[in-house]
């Protein structure tokens, strides 16, 4: 691996951004731009740095994969507008659900349902509909040293993995902060200013809710966790905890519904402090907090009938389950 | 139903062990019995009312289903041995396991894995061949209720759904103290002079490990479960909680180990506060404890590689998770 980690004690946040913003405007030139803002800090701070950088060059798009929170694309978009960036939601639902269809394994999820219909089907077709040379992508430093450990592989790493991006999809990635760790993000992020509810914003993986249903991922099946996510979030946003999920098993288990056995739904609530994503431990949350969480999810999210908290460290855990 | 049940505050525990001992000597007269001893509160009460109703006239089997705690068999064959009853072991391990192979129905596994074999296999077999003409077991009041609430179908409780276990089995079952809730049950073990870490053992279902792994039973799962469950215990024996378990999932999840991926198994502990197992609360654990079980289980269990604690509470969860 050649990429150097620039720690955030290291980092001139003002020299980066300016670094970063000149690069951009070197590989892009005069011409168009097409930049994947998903909600997170990683992309947020590449739009902002991307549209400091080329304006009207830059075509932001959000990719609606159906796999988002509640109400994010609006959310997201509403957002931006306050920056004068004008965020094109694109309504990709039914091709990732198709895509999806059938698929268990973790990896071929990530892979062929994740990674081959955003880059080569829904993000092909942007680019060479309008005609840019360029996407930019907000990769960062874990995501590109837990694909070589071959840990994990990242929706966005293509480079990383050998694959000429060029060739194989038709456009090359940008990716301004992928000599950063989360904490050095979210300082740019907030120098460029983001409000705190984007800069502050719990990590969120690439393939979204897709990595938080274990087993087959339905629209049916999404629906459930974005429930059960809505809860936690809600519930832990003043944790001050690093990242917080709700994860739908595969597996059911007994429960009881109105004096009557239900063999229903199991949702497991993982909240981490950790401060670079490579290692991570259990929050030592307040219990009453915990048996909130589990009733406000056996009663509001149709069907579960059992919650869980994640007890065990990363290593040997990791932060999400897919 | 009209069992009635005997509250712990209006039991009198002398009382009722004469009442019993005289009921199982006139059931039995002058034959044999045979008496199903799993280790558990229940059924070691029983195998204590019942040696002294008939001693000699009484046998008294531990069938080894392989889903017992670890030397298990012979930790309770040693007990019993100091109050003068002898213990047959039946090795019954290949019958149950290859009764399970492939179900994963939790129904299925509690009724043609378990109750057909125990019953018309295991035990109608021994009773044949030793003549008895009855069998006395640990049912109690709770496992009554559940099962005429179409809850969770006990192993033990044809009785009560209707079956002629006469015609059925070719034997009649004796329940001693199924008019008694756990409390009850204790209080009686004591008086009878069990001792404290049998009467106050926590609850283990009559499907033993089976219960507790999701999905398809195999010696290899049970070992693991076996191992987990073995940790627990230890750990949570001064906790005074009412019950507590390992649960092995069939979901596995992504995690890390010597800076590899490593997708594996997922413990769940379960550790509940009750009286009387119709409704329990997740025990308010220190969060240490929590921490040094799930390290315990990741280091001790191979391949576990997560491990959750169930916060939900009956209802709507259950306490057993199949």
């Amino acid at each position: 691996m050649d990429i150097k980690e620039i720690r955030l004690e290291d980092l001139d946040v003002t020299a980066f951004i300016e670094e970063q913003v000149a690069a951009i405007r070197e590989a892009v030139g005069q011409g168009q731009a097409v930049n994947a803002l998903s909600g997170g800090v990683d992309s947020s701070v590449v739009t902002l740095l991307g549209h400091r950088a080329l304006g009207d060059q830059l075509k932001t798009a959000f990719v609606d994969n159906g796999l988002m929170r509640q109400d994010e694309p609006q959310y997201i978009q509403r957002i931006f507008a306050d920056f004068g960036v004008p965020v094109e939601i694109v309504d990709a639902q039914d091709q990732f659900f198709a895509a999806l269809r059938g698929v268990v394994d973790p990896e071929a999820k990530r892979d062929q349902g994740i990674t081959k219909v955003f880059y080569k089907d829904v993000f092909g077709q942007l680019v060479r509909d309008c005609g840019a040379k360029v996407l930019l992508q907000g990769t960062n430093y874990t995501d590109v040293e837990e694909t070589v450990a071959g840990i994990k592989r990242q929706h966005n790493i293509l480079e990383q993995l050998g694959i000429d991006t060029q060739a194989a999809y038709g456009y090359t990635v940008l990716e301004p902060i992928i000599q950063l760790r989360k904490p050095a993000v979210r300082a740019v992020g907030k120098a460029l200013g983001l409000p705190e509810e984007l800069y502050a914003r719990p990590p969120f993986p690439g393939p979204a809710l897709a990595a938080r249903v274990i087993g087959e991922v339905t629209p049916e099946r999404v629906a459930l966790v974005r429930a059960a996510t809505l809860i936690v979030e809600e519930e832990l946003r003043d944790s001050s905890a690093f990242q917080y999920m709700a994860i739908l098993h595969e597996d059911r288990v007994t429960g009881l519904r109105d004096g009557k056995r239900d063999f229903g739904y199991q949702i497991e609530v993982r909240c981490w402090d950790s401060t670079d994503a490579v290692t991570a431990a259990p929050t030592n949350l307040p219990f009453e907090k915990l048996r909130c969480i589990a009733e406000r999810v056996t009663q509001e999210v149709p069907g579960v009938v059992s919650v869980t908290y994640n007890i065990a460290a990363k290593p040997p855990s990791c932060i999400e389950a897919v």
